[in-house]
């Protein structure tokens, strides 16, 4: 049977290693998770009542496609709760997680062939959306001294869109306001449509991540329920859209999704009056962010991308070695640790970075350390 | 802000209408909704009970991109006891509701440009979400003798795809086993890829109807927990690749949707469980139809598509007026009855057409009909 070249989508090379580690799980090792990229914890305890409730009193079909008006208003009163903007909720846009407003904003920017640049490293499913969509994706390296984000000029010639991401996943690095705003600059005066990937906002330390909504209107901002919110598995997140393009978002939305999972939308809902759960959890990674960031040059990651957010630490590793896929076999045999090559996320810098996860319990994370540590000492 | 030509799919011709009947709704008049494509009622209770459980015991994070292994599993032992099909449970895709399943096989399948044939009338999201995709829709006319579907004489040139749907919608025909078969038979002679939407399946009145998993391997077949499972709003469903293709749709899954809903999946799994309140749907269902079938052509509702299954009734309205937008203003406005023109299923020829949706109760569908026949009466 057919099969289609914009399918060809690669797979991931971590995929591997996350089956070693769960094969080892299974066979009753004790492996330390430090490749995940979610939450360990369950949806705040408020907003699964909001859902056993809903379930009682009604038939939850289908929503209008841009969602529950409720949970629309109350995505805008965040943005003036947390930035001090003032956001009209008919510019907000439900989605099916932010894998889903990926899919809205491309096809509602970009037509077969375009270019679209994003940095590298950088989350992987950029590039292989835009490629089962037709689109090109068009790596910029960063580097450390720009905190592994774009700059004005490092962007390539003809692109017509540009992904940011701040705080980026690997190396949970943020623009600032300066850097933000010089980007979105440069991207107006070129025409280039920013999708600016706000997924980790709410989880940062020290500096509050700035929203692209703060400095324009011009931008899709996409978000989502997954990380702060710790609703990985509930896809639910939001995109805000400039108002001249909110019915051509609301038309692709309503042929290609539907709408968002309704119970997901409910339960989204009640999530925004349950902070005292959700700040407790980003303490949570705070702790476990000072204790690595203190321990992990004595186990030879030394040389570190500074995690402003997300909970992510993103390391050069090619003092351990030239190749971060065998390397990360290694550590998972040896040391019990899982933790994920950087070729996903850099087809080939990647090679000698590693990304480490801190999103699980403090007690496993410094387990981890320790062992990690070990490892280094007698190798 | 540069926007896609590819984004630029119709808005739903049905929309004002739709928006008229709430906005009645809302000012306390009393419609009988003939429009909606969803069952009134919920999720069956097994599947609540499910999720209340799982959301009290684990934190229903990601899935994997497939989806749960037992849901595979059961939904391959489903096409066993329906179909006395043996199916491999890797060869199943759980899917975010059959929209998703539509995304996936269409750019598992085909590259920009391709060309896809599907019938018309046919579901309206198939054209948009071909375009949205840069594929081009290609329209197939099909008779009331060739009961609204397909034959394989009247399949143009140069097509990459064929959707096929039965029961379809918006006319609940079905194709039996050997017009698939010759469709199928057709396609594959001409390399063909087809896509069968079988998610109406188990709302039938008579016949089962055929999956094409009965007669080839060769296909990619889209079915849903919406319909006979009644669920909607919980954006699950499924699909069935060939062995040679799980792989590329797994990688393009874990991209595009990283998972299916974990809560729905969950749903999902129990209410397989849950035959006798389903079946007492689908009985209510056939009383509709009774119903409508031999009151509708008092009401001047005398061409019908014969309705195998869905919960549809597809009637030509060419002698009630030549504009079936106007006539379903008309019998909004008069009958207090909302029903939808077939002008979303069929541009051109949907003018004189209208679709009867029976999902509802069946006090509300014989007052809907009470209603049409004394508009009728009156006109």
């Amino acid at each position: 049977m057919r099969q289609s070249s914009r399918g060809d989508v690669d797979a991931f090379i971590v995929m591997d290693v996350m089956e070693a580690a769960r094969a080892a799980d299974a066979q009753g090792c004790d492996i330390v998770h430090m490749e995940v990229g979610q939450p360990a914890t369950p949806a705040p305890q408020g907003a699964r009542d909001a859902l056993v409730r809903a379930m009682a009193s009604g038939p939850l079909g289908y929503t209008v496609a841009l969602g529950l008006p409720e949970l629309r208003a109350r995505i805008a009163r965040h943005y003036a709760d947390w930035y001090g903007v003032d956001l009209d909720p008919a510019r907000v846009v439900v989605t099916s997680g932010a894998s889903a407003g990926f899919l809205l904003a491309f096809t509602a920017l970009f037509d077969a062939g375009d270019r679209v640049g994003l940095g590298l490293p950088g989350y992987p499913s950029y590039r292989h959306i835009l490629k089962a969509l037709s689109l090109r994706a068009v790596g910029i390296e960063t580097h450390l001294e720009h905190r592994m984000q774009p700059v004005p000029d490092t962007l390539p010639g003809d692109l017509a869109g540009l992904i940011l991401a701040s705080p980026g996943n690997p190396a949970g690095t943020m623009l600032d306001r300066a850097a933000l705003g010089g980007l979105l600059d440069a991207a107006r005066d070129r025409g280039i449509a920013v999708v600016a990937d706000e997924i980790y906002h709410g989880i940062d330390y020290g500096t509050r991540a700035t929203s692209a909504l703060e400095l324009t209107d011009d931008v899709y901002v996409i978000n989502s329920f997954s990380k702060y919110f710790s609703m990985t598995g509930w896809r639910i997140g939001w995109m805000i859209v400039p108002p001249d393009h909110v019915r051509r978002v609301e038309r692709l939305a309503q042929n290609m999704f539907i709408c968002p999972v309704h119970a997901s939308q409910i339960a989204a809902l009640a999530a925004f009056d349950c902070a005292d759960e959700l700040n407790a959890h980003r303490a949570v990674y705070a702790a476990n962010r000072d204790l690595l960031l203190a321990g992990l040059p004595a186990a030879g990651f030394d040389r570190i991308a500074p995690p402003d957010g997300a909970f992510y630490i993103y390391a050069d590793t090619s003092a351990l070695g030239p190749d971060s896929l065998a390397l990360s076999r290694e550590i998972l045999d040896r040391a019990r640790v899982a933790v994920t090559p950087g070729l996903d996320f850099d087809p080939t810098r990647g090679a000698s970075w590693m990304r480490l996860s801190y999103a699980g319990s403090t007690e496993r994370m410094r387990e981890g350390l320790r062992r990690l540590t070990d490892w280094h000492a007698d190798r």
